[in-house]
């Protein structure tokens, strides 16, 4: 059986999705962030020496890295999947496939990067410090967020947003490995970022996404998603 | 023939390293960075709408982001390659696709982030600031680097080292894709990281990758890759 050894409110939560979406039977092992740093505890290193998560276990083979995981996940359980799920891998050389890759590496490969540069900067002013010190550490972070990360975050924002008007998922017609990848990332990027503003076509795309009963199951296991998104551990 | 918009000092020489180990006939176009802040030019945005760097078109196609742009041109070009290129995607189901993927995903993923966000917080305190400031500029980005940042990316420095110690490249005896996907967060994280730190299997990686003649035509092509190394662009 699968083990899944999975970090509350953090990325793995996708990887429950997938496991509920595809019917795979999973031994979950849940572990908690320090109360203190929010950061993940060292047990996590035992299994995969850079002590993160997602990482799974399947036939004693350790699989770390979201992307990686996801697609293992669909070429091993996934290729003979029907119906909606027909197309997790989309077929090489299709517009969905170079789609599906585009996003695969897109998601952690950039998105992500900014966004949790922007939580750690956000994080930086609220840290212990001398009372003399704050306002700069405050005047520090919002000249590199708004500089630097917003302005990235933004132009990533439009450009989901623009790709979902004509596309229903991110590879195309069909739900598929991108969506999941991508999936923590819309969420964080809207519940961090697009707050007021309007990206109707990304909001859409997480209701269809936390409609689904298998995304339901993954959530009453793995617990919320983003409660407390923090840095990669 | 292939185009490659070309970022000087960027994630994009690792592009023309492979299309020189293809032996694929290419247009290059150089864009500089701009002399003051360092980041892309507003004319990359016409190409893709991320504004970034690796981007190429090939048969009318646009493809971006470094891990899609290599599995693309290795689908496309090099499936049928032979000697030393010909394992550039393993067979899947291999220990060496398994390995290949991790890398695939983790350089971009998880490693560069952490290189990326020690630039930006190496960066901050020689900014333009009151002198009363730059004091506690420094302190803050001290901290960040010595308690998140650096501890990040000593252990992923073991981690790689220890996986050399064992592969002669990342997914094992063959050169593949990873070790392009790869090859420029090992040049950065040993400039920026390792300084006089002992990794000497990352640095005979180095070596060996240097020593090609297809990666020294591309260095004379794009220029050298880490000259001032920035944030994604």
């Amino acid at each position: 059986m699968i083990t899944v050894h999975h970090l509350e409110n953090s990325r793995s939560q996708r990887i429950l999705w997938l496991l509920e979406e595809l019917g795979l039977p999973y031994e979950l092992k849940i572990y908690k962030r320090d109360a203190k740093t929010r950061l993940a505890p060292p047990e996590l290193k035992k299994i995969h020496p850079l002590g993160k998560s997602p990482v799974i276990v399947d036939k004693g083979e350790v699989v770390a890295e979201s992307g990686a995981i996801i697609e293992y996940l669909v070429e091993t359980y996934g290729t003979k999947a029907k119906g909606e799920l027909a197309k997790l891998q989309p077929s090489v050389g299709s517009a969905e496939h170079r789609q599906c890759r585009f996003w695969m590496h897109y998601a952690e490969g950039s998105l992500m990067n900014w966004l949790v540069m922007k939580l750690v900067f956000a994080t930086i002013p609220t840290q212990p410090m001398p009372f003399f010190a704050r306002p700069i550490a405050r005047g520090i972070s919002a000249a590199v967020i708004n500089k630097l990360i917003d302005p990235n975050l933004n132009t990533a924002l439009a450009f989901m947003e623009a790709h979902l008007a004509t596309h229903e998922w991110f590879s195309g017609a069909n739900l598929s490995m991108a969506d999941f990848q991508m999936s923590f990332a819309v969420d964080a990027a809207l519940s961090r970022v697009a707050k007021g503003k309007h990206y109707p076509k990304l909001r859409d795309f997480k209701k269809r996404m936390e409609s689904r009963p298998a995304y339901q199951r993954a959530l009453e296991k793995g617990g919320p998603t983003l409660a407390d998104f923090q840095v990669k551990q």
